[in-house]
């Protein structure tokens, strides 16, 4: 079973703590997929999966990235790498090769334009997982019971907020996905 | 004189409301090319030529934007236009061909990456005129007395924080623009 061999090697690379969120993530986007009609195979699968690389050191990130294909801006920003290399460890290492899971993982943290329902789906499961706490997440947990499009948008929203407070760097692309999705929430632009 | 040339033009295209914030564009434009070591002729020119554009209906700018070079993105909203617009009329109506005059004019919304030094002073007259009152101007204006990248980067962040509350398309160059004042700033980033 693919999925018993990624928790199995999951459960090696984290750390108790991002076990647990990890877990949370497979099960709150399985729970979205039934809820917005996603595959929730794919979605749990996904959930599981996207942060297998998320405590590489920055060299061997950056050292596997160099191998496999990357978004544009992602190498600014290391901690990004671990996306596009779960999706590729999917693909590749558990010879899973549903393009749009891999693409669920892929683009996990930044998201992009035009993205899938299972996209949104893991995009969002991971903002709203049971472990997370920061100050919009009930909110954005209201949004998720009935508005996919406007609670990811929210999301975003809050994710940009933080990095601005945090002064830290701001992908081109997680606006352009930011925009996108407010365009698809009904009356969401003046512009 | 082209500067006379230009303020009559202004003038004309102007509400009396919008005339008055040219003039506080120009004026602070001039102080702080003084004050940094831009060139003070250049920065009063480009405060005065700005927003020539700024009072023009979408379908006059998208026409006329149609036969010039326009920033990547700029066409998705309308508004924007007025930039590019009035650096075309700067080099072919009023013929004044300083590259660097006519940047400052083209990227006065948005800014970009590697802004010379009077395109920056025009971008932060711009924000600090002395007509402008939103919640950050006070701590930009202190800032804009001795820290010219500190405060554009504040201002940006300001304008994204607006854009944000107004669910209002956020372009890429603008976060890309405020990635680079950061970077610029010292210790600005933490990545």
């Amino acid at each position: 079973m693919i999925l018993e061999d990624i928790i199995d090697a999951v459960k090696d690379e984290l750390s108790v703590q991002r076990f647990a969120h990890t877990r949370g993530v497979a099960e709150t986007a399985e729970a979205l997929a039934v809820r917005f009609g996603a595959d929730p195979e794919k979605a749990k699968t996904a959930g599981w999966i996207h942060d297998i690389a998320r405590e590489w050191s920055v060299d061997r990130a950056q050292d596997f990235a160099r191998k496999i294909d990357v978004p544009q801006g992602f190498s600014q920003v290391p901690t990004l790498l671990h996306g596009p290399i779960a999706a590729y460890m999917l693909q590749h290492r558990f010879g899973l090769k549903d393009e749009d899971t891999a693409n669920a993982v892929k683009y996990h943290t930044t998201g992009r334009a035009g993205m899938s329902l299972l996209e949104k789906v893991v995009c969002l499961a991971d903002a709203i997982e049971p472990g997370r706490d920061f100050p919009d997440v009930p909110k954005i947990r209201d949004l998720a019971t009935r508005d996919i499009n406007r609670a990811l948008a929210e999301s975003f929203d809050s994710v940009i907020r933080f990095l601005l407070e945090e002064h830290r760097i701001i992908l081109p692309l997680t606006v352009t996905t930011r925009n996108d999705l407010w365009r698809q929430v009904e009356n969401g632009y003046d512009d």
